[in-house]
């Protein structure tokens, strides 16, 4: 990496966990400029705007998401393993989340749904990649005997993610990973038993 | 009620609905004198301060979110009953929440966990309140030998909340409530078959 590559990537990450924290609403130019250590000239030499730098945050960040979630599954070949190795990721991300401030799809989905379009469009992108990873072990173990063949992939991918998110919500909300602990209990019983 | 109350009441609700679509931060004084029409002294007649009113609209927001989920509780008794009717009201509200932009608890939640002190010990308060009345249909329905006894009510209580939060999000994001009725389907299957 080059020495501005270098300075990018450190603007992109510790705007990612100003913005997962604070939201993108609720950061202002001089919190990135506090965060950053840069003046307001450093920080636009790399991003064209406020929204720009929002934009490739919310990228880095799903970016370090997915990186730990591909490490889980590098060993895993049968499709109820390699859910439950997805799984067992939040477990980590509760309490120690690879970007401060918790899951940024669930807080910029929650932020941009009804304000920020553009941000919006990158989180429904963000979020079928999530679904499709999902659908496809699914449909792959399916396939190869290892999920029986009534199991509706559609339903189990939002299931899945829907119920890690609000375990992150409740985790977060109460700063105690109770929650997020049951439901994985509970999620990975549920997979055994009905796969 | 007296022209004063209908006043502050009306303040509640449209500052509710803002700030559950931009957020707290997101939304500036001026927004709020332009849902509202009033001039900034005619809102703070009623409000101390821009946090003071956010605490109140959320209180406010809650109280309707309740407000339905009583009245689909009124007629049953059976517990799974009780469950299945509090997850039918999450149903109507991916397409018509009674305050416009979702769900505030998540909302709220989401907003307030690493930046507002204040209003994320109201949500956690409110969340107390969802997590005791879910606890408490199951314990009474262990009781009554209408659940049985081995399933823990706290483990149920987070998954109920977890699943419809995270569906609420996933639907929102989408604009497309298949994800709340897809979950809102496994919820129902689920408590029929293991409780």
């Amino acid at each position: 990496m080059s020495k501005g590559e270098e300075t990018k990537s450190r603007i992109l990450h510790q705007a990612a966990e100003l913005f997962n924290q604070q939201g993108y609403a609720g950061s202002s130019m001089s919190d990135i400029m506090r965060v950053t250590g840069l003046q307001k000239g450093g920080i636009y030499n790399h991003f064209q705007s406020k929204d720009d730098l929002a934009l490739q945050a919310f990228d880095f960040a799903i970016a370090r998401m997915k990186q730990h979630i591909l490490f889980a599954l590098r060993s895993k070949r049968n499709a109820v393993e390699r859910l439950q190795a997805i799984i067992g990721v939040f477990s980590s991300f509760a309490d120690n989340p690879p970007i401060k401030g918790g899951c940024p799809l669930l807080n910029t989905a929650v932020e941009s749904d009804d304000a920020h379009p553009a941000l919006r469009e990158r989180t429904q992108q963000a979020m079928n990649s999530w679904l499709h990873l999902i659908r496809r072990i699914i449909e792959t173990g399916i396939e190869k005997g290892e999920i029986r063949p009534e199991v509706s992939a559609d339903e189990i991918a939002t299931v899945i993610i829907a119920t890690l998110e609000g375990a992150i919500m409740m985790s977060k909300l109460y700063g105690d990973s109770i929650h997020m602990h049951r439901v994985i209990n509970y999620l990975n019983q549920y997979l055994q038993t009905h796969l």
